[in-house]
């Protein structure tokens, strides 16, 4: 069975997680608490010298780290990953963006609001402000006259910029001023299998 | 034909242009003076919303943004792309792993110093210092017992990572303690068709 290590609070978890159960494929979750720092013990930087969940363990025990990379792996032929050249590279060009220009920014407010670290990282807080509305003005653009973000329908794009979208006022990023960004949350939340962040 | 728009200095852009050099496949290359704004005028934006470099024009006028996006559509069937599932996600797991964990501070630093801007950000220096670094040791320990990041051959994960790693002296990382990442950097630039960061 295939073992996930994660944190649930971590949306690059539930990421996989969701996947996971929209595919119907069976998992063991191991949960490590990036704050008591049990992805930093010598025997998870053993399975991923990066200290970093999700890490997903295959059946023959190999480790495979990045969100968005298990995200590929586990979607490659099937109805969550285009077949088609230029879509797939454009579904991997939004996941490039979230990880590089999106997670950075609206992740990270949202992790420091939650672990207490705002007043000590205050000088930090504004570029990521800047940056992360940046993001979402990008994300509203490109929503206005489409339904999912690559060949109207739902792909492991939607998923990866799900993940911390819909959780983006959690860091203080108000969504009323995004109603296409907002319609397509609730489509994302519609389909079929969904799961909350909250469940493992 | 292909359209690039690029930008000299930068190793996201080089990315690009080398695997285009060593796929013997012609562009026309569109300087942008990233220092100048040129990549955040109207004109630009209507190409690349998120307004970055590089970003690939197609020849049915469709923009791909994003460089480790641009190299997987570029290097799909090619021998720089793995075909094997497992491998593939290997892949894209070290390109993940490149724009999440090391070009934001390896080449962040590179480029702060190239502009100018170490002394106005000096209070982010140290942290994305400690990262780089961290960085770096992830790739010296992968590639202790490899030649190349996947299948023991050249694939687009080693052009991502070479193409900040072989200048990060240029932005205060010695390399003296990194002896199997110097193995790795001649490797990769004594492969066919190699062009250094300078040619456009």
């Amino acid at each position: 069975m295939l073992r996930l290590y994660d944190y649930l609070a971590s949306g690059n978890g539930y990421k996989v997680r969701l996947l996971l159960h929209q595919l119907g494929v069976p998992f063991e979750r191991v949960e490590l608490d990036i704050l008591k720092g049990e992805t930093r013990t010598p025997a998870f930087l053993a399975r991923n010298p990066n200290g970093r969940i999700p890490t997903l363990e295959l059946e023959d025990g190999t480790h495979l780290p990045e969100s968005n990379a298990i995200l590929w792996y586990l979607a490659e032929g099937t109805p969550f990953l285009p077949q088609e050249r230029l879509a797939r590279a454009q579904v991997l060009s939004w996941m490039c963006f979230e990880q590089y220009s999106h997670e950075p920014n609206v992740a990270t407010l949202r992790f420091w609001t939650h672990a207490g670290f705002l007043a000590q990282r205050a000088a930090l807080v504004p570029g990521k402000r800047e940056a992360g509305v940046a993001a979402l003005g990008v994300m509203e653009g490109q929503l206005a006259t489409r339904s999912f973000f690559v060949g109207e329908r739902y792909t492991i794009a939607d998923i990866a910029l799900y993940a911390y979208t819909h959780v983006a006022e959690e860091g203080g990023f108000a969504l009323a001023a995004y109603p296409a960004i907002r319609g397509w949350l609730a489509r994302v939340a519609g389909q079929p299998g969904h799961i909350p962040i909250t469940q493992g």
